[in-house]
This record gives C-alpha cells, structure tokens and sequence, in this order.
C-alpha cells in the first residue's frame, strides 16, 4: 500500500471519529509567512508533494491537492501513485477548493481544519461559503499530530542580537516610533504575529526557519510592555536582560492566545488578518475592539534606515564579488569539469557563504539551464538535475541574508553563441529592468503605477511574464518583504506607495516553455529626487552590482540612453568590485564591463 | 438686501417649519448625469455660482459651498457679496461636506436633502455618518419647488429615432443582449437611470440638456416588457407604434417610482448605485433582491460596434474640417480683425455646425488664452474673455454630438514665437500622448495600468497634471462616458478593461499657474493585434483628424520612432481632410502637415 494512502486512511479514521466530512489541510505554519520549518510541512509528510503552494482536502472518496500553474508538473510527478488528485487552480482571490467544498458538501456538513495554520483572511472566505450552505467548521481541528510520529520538532536554536551597528535604531526608539503610531490610531494593544515584525522591533534575529533569520515569535505591543511568546531558553541571557530593561516580558511561545483573552475590556487592539492565524483570533475576546492593517513595523521596516542604506553598499559589493566569481568559475572551468544545475547551485552557496557577515541563502537558489529556465520557480532536484553543455542559457536566481542586508539577483548568461531571438528576449527584458530602474515619478506613487515600464517593450513584442515585476526586500530579514510591490494586483492603499528608502526588486522576464527562460533581477532603492512647482519627485538607485552578459544582447534594438545607463552600470560594477578580485578574475569582468555598444 | 440672502432666509424659514437643521443641496438632477437642464440648477439659482461640481449645506447660522480647486477662483468671484462661505475641497472618497455635518451637528439633529438628486452612494456615505452620530436624514425634503417661483420648466422637445444605419444594431437585437446578460446575471428587472443607457437601447435620441442627445426618462427592462418612464407627448407616434411591436410601453416620467413598488417578489432587479437616486432606491420594495453593478447598457455601449466604428471614420473628417478651418481663419484673420477668446468660441462652433449629421456640442468649448488655459476647466465668460495677441498660447478644447458619432479634441497653438519653456512643455505632452497612442498590451489589461504612459517623459522632467489621461466617449451620445477610463483612480475591475472596440481620450497636458496651459488630446480605438504564445494584445487607432502645431514641438526632444509618428499621421490628416477644403487651406495644411524633424 502507498505510504499516503496509509495515512490517508488514518486521517479518515479520524475524521469519522470526529464527525468531519472533509479535512482541509493548509500549506503554512502558525505564522503564516513563505518558507515554514520541517515540522510544520503537512503536506510534504501526507501527499511528497514539495511545492510552496498547496492545499489538500480530504473527504470520504476523495482526496485533492490544489495548486496552480507553477507547480502543475512537479505535482503531477509526486503526486504520481497516490491517490490524491492534482486539481490544477489559478491564483485567485477565490481560492478554487473553497469552491469545490461548496459543491460536494451538503447541507449541515462538517469542514475541520486546524485553525493555528489558517489566516483570519482565508477563513472567512471558508466562513462565508460554509454560512451560505449552512455548513459548520470546525477550526480546532488538528488530526495530524496523533498520527505523525517521526514528526521533526521545533528548532532550538538561539536567538542572538542585531546590534544597531546593523540595524540602525535601538530597540527602545523603535519601540516608541511603533507606540507613537498605536496612539496615531488609537489601540492600547497591537498584536505581532510575523516573526519578522518583531525581529525588527527587538533587534534580534534567529535560526528556526531555512533562508531567513527568524525567531518563531507572537508579541502583543501594550503601552508599557511588551509581550513576546518565545521559547525562553532560546533568548540568550543578554538580551533578555535588556529586554527586562525595556519591559519586554519573555512569555512561553503557546501562550499568545490566553494572554490576548486577559486584555483589558474596550481597549483597541491591531491586527493584522493576513499573517493572523483564525485559532488565535478567535481567541481575542469579544469586549476588545479589533483594528485590521498591515501591523505598524511591516510599514515601518519597509522604508530603511541611513544606517542600513549605508551598511547595504558594502553588503551589494561582498555578494556582487561572490557572483563574479561565480560566472568567472563558469567559464573557467566549463570546458574542463562536468557542470550541472546542483554542482553549480552548491558552488555559489559556497562563495557567498565566504563573505563577512553572511548567515545563509535568502531562498532556495535557482540555477536552471534551458528548458528548466522556463519555469519561474525551478529548483533542481537530483532527478531533474541537468549538466551543462555548450551554446545553452543559464538562469541564475540567488540570495543571501547578510547581518548588514539581504540580497536578491537574477541573471541569464549564455554559454556559446545565443540565437537571434534569445537575443531578442534579453535584450526586451534587459530595456523592460533599465525602463523601471531610471523611472521618475511623483510623490504617492502606488507600485502597480510602475508595473508597466518593465513591460511595455516586452509587450510590444507579444511577450509578457505572467509574475509581478518587484517585490519589497527586507533587511537581514525575509527577501520577499511587503507591503509595497509592483503588482497591477496591489492596490491604491497608502501602504503601497514606493517612497524614498524602500527597497524594490526589478525582476522582468520572458520564459519560452520548453526551450529557455530569460530574466533579469537587480535590486532598487527609491530616493528622493528634486522638488518642482509640480511637487516631490522620487527616483531609484540600483543597488545590485553585478555585469549583465552582453553577448546575450542585441545592441541595435537599444537606444542612447539604454546603451547610456548600461556602460555607466559596468563601469560602476568594475570600480565597486575590482578591488576584492583576483587579478584574472579582475581581468575577465573588464572584458565583461567594457563600454560597448556606443553609436 | 442680497438676492441670495433674501433666498437663503425662506430657506431657513422653510427649514424650521419642517424641524431641519442642515439641508443639503447636491450639484445634480434625478438622473445624476454631468449636464444638467436648468430647471435643476438649484446651486446656480441659490448661490449664483456656475462650476459643475459643489454642494451648498444651509444651517441656521452657517451657509457653505464645497468645491474644488478646479472652481476655487471662480466660486469665489461669484459667490462674493453673498454670505455663502465657499469651503474648498478637494475630490476625495470622503465628501467634505460629510465630515463637517459630522463636527457641527448635535446627535438627534436633522438633515434635510431632495433624495431625487442625491445618489444611492453619496446618501450611503451620508447615513453612515448620520447612524454613527444618532442623525436622522429625511430625504423627502424638496425646500426649493415652493421658493423657485420662475424656475424654467423641463424640455418639452421631442426626442428622434436614431436609425440602424447610424446605430448599426436595431432596437430588438439589443434588447435581447441586454436581456442575455440578465439572465447570466440571474436577474429579472434592470432599471436604467443613465438616460444615456435608454437612448442607446432604444435607438432613439432627445433635445433636453445641452450638450448632450438625451431624452430625460427612466427605464425598467422586464423579460418581456420594457417600461420606458418619459413624458409621452416627447415620444413622436411613430416611434411610439415601434415601441408598442416590441413591448416597449410608454409610462408617465413620474411614475418610475410607483412602478418600481409593484414587482414580482422574490424577483432580483440590477442597479447601479452611482447613477440611481436615494429617492427612487428607498422606493425598491424588501422583497426584491437587489443586484448593483454597472448597468449592463452602460458596458455594451462602450464596445463600439462595427457600422458605429466605420461611420466614425466619416465623422472625424467632418470634425477636422471644421477643425482646419478654424485654425487656418485665426492664423489667416489674426493682424486683420480682433479676435477674442468668446469670438473664436462662436467660430468653432459654428464652423462644427456646418458639418453633416451635426446636432449641437459635446461639452462647453474651451478656448483658452495664456494663463487661462493653465485651467483645466476654464470657459471664456464675458467677464474674463481676451483678446488675443501676438506671441499667445491658445488652447482649444472642443468637440462635437453628430448624430454618427461624438467628438473630443484639443489643440494647443503658438501665435507667434514660443519661448523654449513653452516648447520643451509642449514636446513633453506631445511624447506622453504618442507613447499611449503606440501602446501595445495584452488582453485584459486595464485603464490604470496604461496612465503612466501619457506621463513618464513629463515625470522625468519634474512636470505633472492633476486629472486623469482618458475617458471614454459615447457614440452621439456622452462626451464622458464610463464605465472605463484611464485613470489610476479606476481599479481593477472588468468593466475597466481596455477592450477591443471602446473609445478612450487620450490627454495629457501641463499647466503653468498664470502663464499658460498645454494639452493635446485625441480619441483612441482599441483594436485587436495579433496573439502570440504569451496571449492576445490589442493596440490603438488614433480616429482624430487635427494636425498638430509643429512651431511648438522642439524636433531635439523627439526620438526617430516619435517623428515618424508624427509625420505618418500629419500626412493622414492631410490626406484625408484636403479633399474637403478650400484650395488656399488646403496649401496652409500642407505646409502644416509636412514633412518635418527627419533625422
């Protein structure tokens, strides 16, 4: 018998005891953020299915994984002998199992699902179709801890400090520019629940989670003291000494819900419903009023310190070295030891993971070769693992967490001679990240303002990517950062505005299923430029440093000013990055820099 | 004593009687339209003030006029002398008149309001502050009919048929697309209150506001009947017989209200709440199940069919003839006869309304001298009206209602020599307007996401404009017609996709406070391009037929692909609008359209 259909069985052993008519499984973890700890992985445990996104229901005959379209082949592969039925699903804000639930349930059914690892936002979109069709849910539903026993535990690693050397401001005036805020909006009491929030407020970072430096943490902000719910034995003495200091009280991490029930009656309280599991918000009592939003440090961490825009200078140049040396190694070595996507991935971790002040790799690091290109979210596998040969493209999309900053670049070389229309592709691509990284635009304006100047050529052309064209960046912390992007899906809310010191990946693109994929990431930095009779106007800094490969551009379909920004772009990389180089390594990224293309 | 206090106190006599102690007057008529007939111009009538947007709130002590800035110089010229206080605002969701109510009411107090001119949206956003404060608001309070003692009478015109060969698909055919879309929208009734909607429904045109082809009227659209509410003695008998064959039966204009009590139960009825009355909605019984949305007219219309499509083509000839003509006469008349802002007015319209199929014009001409044309929405009055001089900027913005189609064009000209300001301004708008016309995106896309198009190369050089890039426009109907726009404020629904077959403006401008105004505007037709393996894309036509005053543009600032534009379509204009004019303005276009910038 297939190991899922085994526990499969048990888990329906168990929903019949509990009178469940269909169980639905989330693919998070009680904080809700991107990448979630092993023991927290349900879904890879039930059905080997490893994708990022996911949702599993199980009913009496049947059992699905919704997903969408990034990771329809992956799960048709794991999930492949297994009875569970890959239900392929898009993006939407109407998440398709919801509907499926409220076709093939009936009347007075029983939905259970463990609340701790469901948003406040997801389940009230569960709630509405379960009240329409008279249906109850049963959010303390946890039928997986009985049944796994090999479950891994917690992490225990410490906590340690992020001195304000890195991070620029002191705990205690963070604490009061968030206080500040609090009276601005008038709560007593604001709940954290992104372990990245209170990272920032409290200046510490952790080690729970793979590619970010995170403690799992709740904390409730009050007036006089803070409430942090953490393993105690994971706060090093120091720091909890200074936290003592500060009236920041280190609560056991399950208390978070029992301490919001005792909170004084008719105080106001923020929360923020995206990133609040329902279990805890259901336990915030009735006699509070509760005020929704993205949590005051989420605002306040987008837009960096000086400290931090200075440290981050010297962090760009420390990864800028280690990519260089990286596609050096590629050409050096091409012709002389086998290459393929994983020996590859490893060796870049490896280059980073030699620069000062490096903890570990932002995301999982993407190097993916022709076809595997095409797909934007590649990772390879041992069983997809490639090994490179010649006249082929290569993706190369990496990160790293930095005590003094957090990186993300993307860049697609060619090894050989490129066709004309990979050419082409680049080259659109390429004019798509200058367009964004040279925009002017007034104060207030909104991401999804932007979205189109990194596709208009591409447009032009019948191409498009079907991704948003830049994520937030945080800062030693998570390398997707909201609550800015630029997304035609984001809104005209306040706090999607690109304002001076906020951080914003350039990441346009163009994938050919089945042949290659093409895309370009630096990251930018909003400043503020001049002010006119018109009012304030911001521009961008582009702050990766890295060469872009000019034998995969077509210099003909630039213009002045595009030909203009990439000589003086290389001119920088050169001057910024030769100093820490080899003196052959020096001596290829002069060849990689050098003007070219001038009319 | 001054007329508007003498009327301001029987308003407040009138106020105690009925226990009322703010009474609010909207800037609208029952059909929440932007042209309103006289006979609803109670502001104007009050307060003497002519701007098409404000709203005057009278209490015992206080008298206030809410606008914005568009009307901030003119609301205070006229309402000056009058102890009406102008109150400025600017266009926000939060209407400011709302929150005063708020600050200077006491609980339990009472707003009076006519709810005939009050839409379902504003009122909610008036009792929304009236539950939280314990306000009542009684929107049966029409305090002027008893005081307006020569208040003009509504239209008694006749309305027309508009034929098939102008409106390209008969009455019948609509009917059932309108009723197709009820039944996917699973509703029973659709009440049209936009007379714009009926008049493209029915095929029939009216003569009751300026500017505008409308017959003031209501309609409820059943599965079989459709109940048209309009004065019967404007419905001329044989369009009437029409009616009658297809169910189409005339009811009395009043009688939308009563109608509306009297539907099946249980039925659902669709209605948009920005063009529907507070009035007429209270009159919507519990017992149906209201749908609102955009009324379902409102989004077909805006696709342009393919006889309304070819007929344009016609229309915007006729409209750069007179155009062309206008133009030639000031540059021809200019030493000779004194030209002024309100006779140059008079010219262009009756140049238009010499054209074929003309009827009347689409919106108030704007001819603007210098610092005028730094108003966006400035109008030449007796008061203000100059005359034009040498070395001037004049703007012209203009458009005509024929009965194959509805016009909206602006030029700016340089009689004269221009400074290099004026010409860098100038090219600036110009790049925007041609980026946009060139856009090419993928199906889908929406209003807002091209807007930056029209304003990058303005950003880029600290410039901006405060409106929005683009409206629709009707087919001898609205000069402004929704539901899509382009326009950050618009967002990401359906009914603002930029679809194959819809008409946008396409207007950027730039404003000098007391110097002078630039804006060049003209009309797009969305088509569909070719589909690629990343998807369909659609591009625009532009269907404007006006060259564009070269003497203004600095050729250094234009890249090769701008000049050719610009020479590609001044040789269109010159080809198809010569064979229409007189032999010495046809060699004065020539020299306009020719050739010019070639690098």
């Amino acid at each position: 018998m297939h190991q899922t259909s085994e526990k499969l069985a048990l888990v329906r052993t168990l929903m019949e005891e509990r009178g469940v008519d269909a169980y639905v499984i989330p693919d998070t973890d009680p904080h809700l953020g991107e990448y979630i700890p092993e023991h927290w992985q349900i879904i890879k445990w039930l059905s080997g299915f490893t994708g990022s996104a996911g949702t599993i229901v199980v009913t009496a005959e049947f059992a699905g994984l919704w997903t969408d379209s990034r990771y329809f082949l992956q799960a048709e592969k794991q999930l492949s002998g297994s009875e569970i039925t890959l239900v392929r699903t898009d993006l939407t804000e109407n998440p398709g199992f919801i509907q499926w639930l409220s076709k093939s349930l009936q009347s007075h059914s029983r939905i259970g699902v463990n609340g701790q690892v469901l948003s406040v936002s997801m389940f009230r979109k569960l709630k509405r179709m379960a009240d329409e069709k008279k249906i109850v849910i049963d959010i303390e539903c946890d039928l997986i801890s009985p049944l796994w026993s090999d479950r891994p535990s917690l992490s225990r690693e410490q906590a340690f400090d992020h001195p304000v050397s890195f991070s620029g401001i002191d705990r205690n005036q963070k604490l009061t520019r968030v206080r500040d805020e609090m009276v601005k909006q008038n709560v007593e009491f604001h709940l954290l629940t992104s372990p990245d929030d209170i990272m920032w407020l409290l200046n510490i970072r952790g080690k729970d989670i793979k590619h970010s430096p995170l403690l799992m943490s709740f904390a409730i902000i009050g007036m006089e003291q803070v409430l942090l719910f953490a393993d105690e034995e994971k706060i090093p003495f120091i720091i909890a000494r200074e936290f003592d200091k500060l009236g920041i009280v280190i609560l056991p991490y399950e208390e978070a819900a029992g301490m919001l029930s005792t909170l004084r009656s008719g105080s106001g309280i923020l929360i923020s419903p995206a990133s609040t599991s329902a279990a805890l918000y259901s336990s915030i009592p009735g006699r509070l009023k509760v005020k929704e939003d993205v949590s005051i440090p989420a605002r306040l961490k987008a837009v960096k310190n000086s400290t931090e825009i200075s440290n981050l200078s010297g962090t760009m140049i420390r990864d800028g070295v280690a990519l260089t040396k990286f596609f050096f190694g590629i050409e050096r070595d091409k012709d002389l030891i086998p290459m393929s996507e994983l020996s590859l991935t490893a060796r870049i971790d490896h280059l980073r993971s030699l620069q000062e002040n490096y903890l570990t790799t932002s995301f999982p690091t993407i190097v993916a070769y022709n076809e595997h290109a095409a797909l934007p979210h590649y990772t390879a596998t041992s069983e997809t693992d490639t090994v490179i040969s010649d006249d082929c493209i290569l993706l190369v999309d990496s990160g790293g967490q930095y005590l003094d900053g957090t990186t993300d670049i993307t860049r697609t070389i060619c090894l050989g001679k490129p066709t004309g229309k990979q050419k082409a592709d680049f080259t659109f691509v390429l004019k798509g990240m200058i367009s964004l990284a040279q925009a002017v635009f007034p104060s207030g304006t909104y991401g999804h303002q932007l979205d189109i100047l990194a596709r208009k050529y591409l447009w032009e052309h019948g191409l498009n990517y079907g991704h948003g064209t830049g994520h937030g960046v945080g800062y030693c912390l998570n390398v997707h950062e909201g609550p800015h992007r630029i997304s035609i899906k984001s809104g005209n809310d306040p706090s999607n505005i690109i304002a001076p010191g906020i951080l914003v990946s350039d990441e346009p693109a163009v994938y050919r299923e089945g042949e290659y994929g093409i895309r370009t990431e630096n990251m930018l930095l909003c400043y503020e430029d001049e002010e006119t009779e018109f009012g304030k106007f911001n521009r961008f800094i582009t702050i990766s440093l890295c060469y872009i490969d000019k034998s995969l551009i077509d210099f003909s379909l630039l213009d002045r000013n595009e030909i203009t920004w990439l000589n003086k772009y290389h001119s920088e990389v050169f001057e910024k990055l030769s100093p820490f180089l080899e003196q052959d390594e020096r001596e290829w990224l002069r060849l990689k820099t050098q003007e070219a293309g001038v009319l």
